[in-house]
Order: structure tokens, then C-alpha cells, then sequence
């Protein structure tokens, strides 16, 4: 059992239209609505290769109850916390002529007490029979104190569970705090978050903190695991391209599904590159293609480099 | 009692972001969300000026729940029809240096048996004690056969209830076909409708069909009232400036609101012109200035002219 907290879940709408025009009345031609945030595509994928999970979802208004029906249609097992006021939706504008635009709500304010909620629910599914990992992934909602992570974290470090958070800010610092197992931020996320503009200074920072390791999606330049003297760096899967949303979420989830299984750090490194590389193959965030993620796990190459 | 139908009702939403930009990923720094559809926003207005109305509203999914919910906190009696899918969105997006941008869902696929149970609720309304008033009030979800309105209309006159139709293109045709008491298009709306370029061609075919008078609003230029043997002209409120969105719907509101209590047809214009006004010293839909919605019906002079 996977237990995965989406602290920020959301309703992402599509909408494609002919010509995104600003200042005008604009025919949306067609409309798609998936359950969204990063935790709830990381269980996507878990659930996909095999992994059960169980997700922990703060939800309000009726865009939670939405939310809360899609995850059970696409047989995921979830507790929902129920929240004040509307749980956040995302708009993406598409069209053939230009970039996305993407509209996010800032989301419920979510009083101390559901987070004790949500604290309650994590802590039931840690007691659970053989819960093997944590994954806390995404923002949290506007005004949420970062240390909201810190018992959920703390809690499963007890259970002997593995930590992966791929959060950011300082939430990030609050994760890393807790020692979780693997902080998993992008290059930018680092950065931002340590004050550290190189990555190996970055890494140590919050590997000084607490966490087991940091893993660092560096978007087209691969990704990198750094543990107190180690740096291990697996390229991109050359020559893929597509849909990067959502990439980084099935990295997570390949790393957290290769780490369950008792895969070494190298290993689980690849698998993560490969996933993300299988999700540019899919058009929609929370899938990925399956053979290709296998056959890629197989082709990349670590290097190891003393640090 | 004004029975109130509202075929395509929506969830609008309104989106502030700091600048509109193609392209990118915008911060949406605050989120309004209102019940819409012409016919609510009908009845918000009669309701606000104390006449009693029950709304008809087919409603599906999560957003259909919510607009139930809406509905009933502003103190609307309503029923709900069940439809499959999902009440659809609009959301307008603003900020303070181009126009606002609004994306509209085409909304749900209504099949003819939510549009029976739809007939039924009409007819039950219709069937109790003094009900004044039938409105029918919007578009109709793509797909929906125009002459849906024609059950609604029927049953309203054969009951001596007074009909306001304010519904576009074949819809349009059908509610004069049906005899709709008043038939209340904007001058695009009519010349669309009936293909005749000319304001007064237009209304004497919806006449000819069988309307017994033809309203059309003409945005700057006032509103006018078609018979047979008459036009009946009111100018514009002038100086009014503010938010247009809605302006149309007061109208209607005041439209129905002075027939129902009695007035002949120039005050009844009077009020219409008058209560558009009104709205646009208002920054929501469905709102009024109630002060100077009466000061304005006063105010206006009508002219009239044989035709």
C-alpha cells in the first residue's frame, strides 16, 4: 500500500478553441475535466503499474465532490477531508496557433482542523497491513503553514515507510526537516527553496536537515540523486517528444515504485527518467506508456560520480 | 407567481488575473462564482423587487448541483430537472488593461425525456394558483430541437398566463409560433431570427406568427414595441455608464414585473428601459439599483408612432 497526499487537489479543465483571442467572446469547442494535482497523477501511475494506493484528498464544495467521484470512476481508493469552500480549478486554453494558456485558482483556505483531519487519515492508512511508502506531492493550498507536512512525514519515518515529497518552498525545508526518505524538487524548486543557486549546494542543504537523499529532475537534462558523497545522474530518454505535463509526476511515481520494490538507488534513478520519458508519450497527465517505460528503464545508463 | 424557465443555465465564473497574456501560466488572484442564464438572472431581479417566482432549471453534474445550491442561497424557489453531463461553465477573465475575455462551454446534451420532465414541472407551476407569468429566458443547449419552448408556451397561454419569450434563432420562431404573449429579442437576435435586415419587417413576421407584440431592445438606441398598427419607442436612460453584463435581463425583469402588476404597454417599456439602466449602475449580473430603477421609469418619455 502506496499513501499519497494531495494536498492541493484540483479539477483541470481543457479547453480547445479555434483562436485564443484576448477581449473576446470565445465558443469553447470542446471541454475535458480530469481530477489534478501532482499526487493524484503520481497515483494514477502507481495504480496503473500495479501499485495499490490510497489517496488522502482535502476536498470542498461541489468541485470536491467532483474530484471525489472521478478518483472512485477511475478505481483509485481515497479518503476525502472534507474542506471549506471550493476546491480549486485549473483552466488550460488550447488552441493549434499558440502556447497553452493556463488560468490556476488559488485554491480553499483549509482551516487547522481539517488538517488534523487529514493528519488522522494519513496515520489510520500508515497503521494499515503492510504500508510500504508516503508520497506527498504538490503545492498546498494559499496560507497553509508549511509544517502541515511535518506529522504526516514524521508519522511514517515512525512506520518505517518510505518519504517521498515533491513539494516546494518551505514545505520543502519542512520535509526535509521531518527526514523524509527523498525530497524530490526540480532544478528551480531547489534553488528557490534552499536560497542555493547551484544544485550540489542545494542538495546538501537540505540533506544537512534531514532527508535520506535528493533527487533533482533537471527537465531535459535528466535527473540526479545526491546522497552526502554521491552524485548519480541518469540522462532524458533521447528523442522523445510530446505532452511534458505530468512528466515529472510519473518520474516520482517511478522512482517511489522501484524503491517499494526494493530497488537500488541507480536503478530507481532510471526508472524514474523512463517514466517521465513514457509520459511525454501520452497526451494526458497521469499516464504513461507502459512498454516504453520498461524498455527505456533498460536502455538508460547511471553514471556515479564522487562528491 | 412567475415561472421562470432558464433552459441552459450555467455556473459563470469570473476570473481576476494582473494581465492577460496568451500563452502563459496566470495567477488567478481572485474567483467569482455566480449562478447564470438569462432567465436566473430574470428572476434574481423580479425576486429583489418582490414578486414571487419558481424557476425551472435542468441541471446535471457537479456544477448543476452547484448551481441548485446557489439558487436556493439567494432565496429562489426552483426545481430541478436532472440532465446527464454537466451544467455548463463560463468564465469571463479580467484585468484592468484589455477587455474581458469570456470562454463558454457548449453545455450538456439534453435528451427529449429531461425536456418531458421539464414540460411536467412547467405544467404543474402553470397549474397553481395565480400564476401570472411564464418567462423563458436564454439559449438552449446545443443540440436541443427550438421548438421545446412551444409545450411551455402552449400550456401558459391556454392557462391566460402572460408569456415573455426572450430566446434566439429557431427558438425565437417557435415561441411566436406558440403565441407568446411578448416575444423580446435585441435587434440582431430578431433580424437572425427572421432574416429580415429591417427592425420593423422582423417583428411583423414574428407578429404575423402569431406574437402579440414584439419587444426589441436596442442596446444605446432605447427599446421599442412592435403591434401590428403601433410602435411604441423609449429612449435610452442617457449618462449611464458601468456594467453592461445583464442589462438586458433587468429589462426583461422590468418588462414583466409592470405588465404582470397591471401597466399598459408604454409603462410597461418605460420600466423595461429603466431597469436595464439600473443594472448597469450594478457590477454583478441579476442586480439592480432599485432607487434608480424608479426614479429612471419616471423620468423616460415614450414616443408613439403608427405604423
Amino acid at each position: 500500500m502506496i499513501v499519497v497526499v494531495t494536498p492541493n487537489p484540483a479539477v483541470d479543465v481543457t479547453y480547445r478553441v479555434d483562436e485564443q483571442r484576448i477581449g473576446t467572446t470565445q465558443r469553447v469547442r470542446s471541454v475535458e475535466r480530469r481530477p489534478g494535482g501532482k499526487g493524484l497523477n503520481v497515483a494514477r501511475v502507481l495504480a496503473a503499474e500495479g501499485a495499490p494506493t490510497h489517496s488522502v484528498l482535502p476536498l470542498g464544495g461541489a468541485s470536491g465532490t467532483w474530484v471525489a467521484d472521478a478518483v472512485t470512476a477511475l478505481g483509485l481508493r481515497s479518503t476525502a477531508v472534507p474542506v471549506p469552500g471550493e476546491t480549486r480549478t485549473t483552466v488550460t486554453v488550447v488552441d493549434d496557433l499558440a502556447h497553452p494558456t493556463m488560468f490556476g485558482e488559488p485554491g480553499p483556505s483549509v482551516p487547522a482542523a481539517a488538517w488534523h483531519v487529514v493528519d488522522d487519515a494519513v496515520r489510520a492508512r500508515l497503521a494499515a497491513v503492510r504500508t510500504a511508502a508516503l508520497v506527498v506531492c504538490g503545492s498546498l493550498p494559499a496560507g497553509t503553514p508549511p509544517d502541515v507536512v511535518t506529522p504526516w512525514i514524521t508519522d511514517a519515518v515512525v512506520a518505517r515507510a518510505l518519504v517521498v515529497a515533491d513539494v516546494s518552498g518551505p514545505a520543502l525545508l519542512a520535509a526535509a526537516d521531518a527526514g523524509a526518505t527523498v525530497c524530490k524538487p526540480n532544478r528551480e524548486e531547489l534553488a528557490e527553496a534552499t536560497g542555493c543557486p547551484d544544485e550540489r549546494d542545494g542538495a546538501l542543504e537540505l540533506l544537512r536537515r534531514g532527508a535520506g537523499t535528493v533527487v533533482v529532475s533537471r527537465g531535459s537534462a535528466g535527473i540526479a540523486a545526491h546522497t552526502a558523497d554521491t552524485v548519480l545522474e541518469v540522462p532524458a530518454v533521447p528523442g522523445v517528444t510530446g505532452n511534458p505535463t505530468g512528466a515529472g509526476d510519473a518520474a516520482t511515481a517511478g522512482l517511489v515504485l522501484a524503491l517499494t520494490r526494493g530497488a537500488d538507488l541507480a536503478t530507481a534513478l532510471r526508472t524514474a527518467a523512463a517514466f517521465g520519458a513514457a509520459a511525454v508519450l501520452r497526451p494526458v497527465a497521469g499516464e504513461i506508456d507502459h512498454d516504453a517505460a520498461h524498455r527505456f528503464t533498460t536502455d538508460l545508463e547511471t553514471t556515479r560520480s564522487p562528491a
